[in-house]
């Protein structure tokens, strides 16, 4: 699908509606508020994205005339979190221009459509099978193989949704554990570590890539990504050529995130583990060590202006600020080369993303 | 005057009151929400900084009522501009800790006092004397010699308020040029650049310099600023010393600029121009040079936080776009290594800062 060139930018001063109020848009209103942009958030509860923007309304994604009033009062439509509903990117792209194309939601939204989406490119993922009802459970695991993972095709993040399965006679065990929703059974790659590619798309279809990080998780969240990878260049620009071809099959503007594990010398290296139709978490470096970060090319490609330049300037490592690792920051406060994110959320519960730091090294020394 | 140590910095999620609502209350605002506060701003007039606070107020800042109620509603109250009437200050310090403390207005409204309060810490300043009536235009013609500057004592920023003074016989036209106020003429001191240090100090008396940019004028407004200078180290050692001795003698908590004229070689190579008691348009460059910008160690500092890192990562030019200067927008959008900041003003007017723009290089090759 090609994205719709000669469209006119966005001027000085225009709004930017975000749906989602998370940290997430609320670095986006950051971003779009050094290019002089306002800000006008939409989210079912108060978030952080709140206290930096314009405006802000809080409504229910279900409440389509609340959401078409918000379109009428903003120049374009983005979005920070991959499970807007459908039918409330619908009634917004009936008054504006939504950025990404609300197919990009369609497909992230359920692992079983954005696997069978990504293989049909031509584009390694690991094996999965559907599992809709526990007679489905053996044949999957026949076609796919265990040890794997069973994970329900829809509001899976952050780890949640998903459970592991040792052998075959798990299988009813592990249904149960997601709740019997339908749900994919993946199998497992042996990959030596998990990369993601962070590609902006501009609209007018030009793209520009950050460096890849190498992401580490725990618990299913993301801990750290750090950048320079030791991927070979052959492989980045597989990773890259990957992420453009995905991009491009969706119509994408704006910045995309695709997860994919590596697996040096295989001949396919990098297998697709999921994509991200947004700003990502394994991105939050590139504030710090770039001239244009991630949230700034994302605001850029929907508000319609030339990509920034990706490249950068330090190496760097992000960790994440979860739960109690708040407790951290007056020691980071005080460390040479650090920068701190907090997202200004009241209260540290277990698992809850609280802040970020990125600590910055000149090029080649990390 | 010594700081006061001791005090529990602000939890993240507290409130910084901003008086005054400019690109620079903007910036600090930006910088606030990194590390997890709100901010309210208190403005006479609606302006960039609103779009990007939790909360903002119109109001006098003659009135006084709503000024301590203002304050009454955050948990410390600092300023981006120096001409916050000192009665505005005085009410928010009734209710709340105002940081910088007001004596650091009192000295920047007044070049006269200024000028008096620096040399009495032994630091020189260029020849003054101060100009009441016309009475006294030959006297200060003597005592300082001419060619030089008239400016008034009070309200001047940008260039405005100032006469240039060829020779005596200009002095009466001079006078009458800048409204008969009460005045100061200054001597001319024969520099090679201009620099500025900006000093930050922290609730606890420590200090953080970044480095010593220099500065170009036109027209008595800043066009750019570039770091690094080539002010030998001992140099920019007096520089940093003649910085902290005047915070410390105002007690000085938050970012402080001192811009002053270098002469290479003279026994007294820095001479003070003129002092900002506040963030200051020549370090706008550490948003992007630097781990922890001169903003967030503003904030750092009025909130109680240790100071964060000075050192810069890249060097760095920065240079204002003013007026038309925003035309260039589109073209310096697709430069590389430029970060740009607009300011979300809606009208260009001659001489209206209407945004940044910071190229970065890697360090040494500036």
């Amino acid at each position: 699908m090609k994205a719709t060139p000669g469209q006119a930018p966005l001027p000085a001063g225009a709004t930017i509606g975000i749906l989602g109020g998370g940290q997430l848009g609320r670095m986006l209103s950051l971003a779009a508020a050094r290019l002089g942009y306002r800000c006008h958030i939409y989210s079912d509860h108060s978030g952080p994205a709140f206290d930096v923007a314009a405006r802000h309304a809080t409504g229910a994604f279900t409440d389509l005339d609340r959401i078409g009033e918000f379109a009428n009062a903003v120049d374009v439509v983005t979005y920070e979190f991959e499970n807007v509903p459908l039918a409330a990117a619908a009634a917004a792209e009936r008054v504006r221009p939504v950025r990404p194309a609300p197919l990009a939601l369609k497909v992230a939204q359920d692992r079983l459509e954005e696997k069978t989406f990504i293989s049909r490119l031509g584009i390694p993922v690991a094996p999965f099978a559907a599992v809709n009802a526990p007679a489905d459970l053996d044949l999957a695991a026949n076609a796919v193989g265990v040890p794997g993972i069973l994970k329900t095709r829809r509001l899976g993040y952050d780890g949640k949704g998903q459970a592991r399965v040792a052998n075959a006679s798990d299988l009813p065990r592990a249904f149960a554990e997601i709740g019997r929703a339908p749900a994919v059974l993946e199998g497992l790659v042996c990959f030596e570590q998990e990369v993601s590619v962070l590609i902006a798309r501009g609209l007018d279809g030009s793209c520009g890539y950050y460096d890849i990080p190498v992401n580490s998780h725990e618990g299913g969240i993301l801990r750290r990504s750090s950048v320079p990878s030791k991927l070979s260049d052959k492989d980045q620009q597989r990773a890259r050529d990957i992420a453009r071809a995905i991009a491009e099959a969706l119509g994408y503007v704006g910045v995309l995130a695709v997860e994919m594990f590596h697996v040096p010398g295989a001949s396919e290296p990098l297998v697709v583990n999921e994509i991200a139709p947004r700003v990502h978490n394994s991105g939050h470096w590139t504030i710090d060590a770039c001239a244009v970060s991630q949230f700034e090319n994302h605001i850029r490609a929907v508000a319609g202006l030339p990509l920034g330049d990706t490249a950068r300037h330090s190496d760097a490592i992000m960790d994440n600020l979860i739960g109690a690792d708040i407790d951290r920051v007056p020691r980071l406060l005080r460390e040479a080369g650090t920068c701190i994110h907090l997202y200004g959320k009241n209260e540290a519960r277990p698992g809850r993303k609280m802040g970020h730091v990125t600590r910055l090294m000149a090029r080649g020394t990390a």
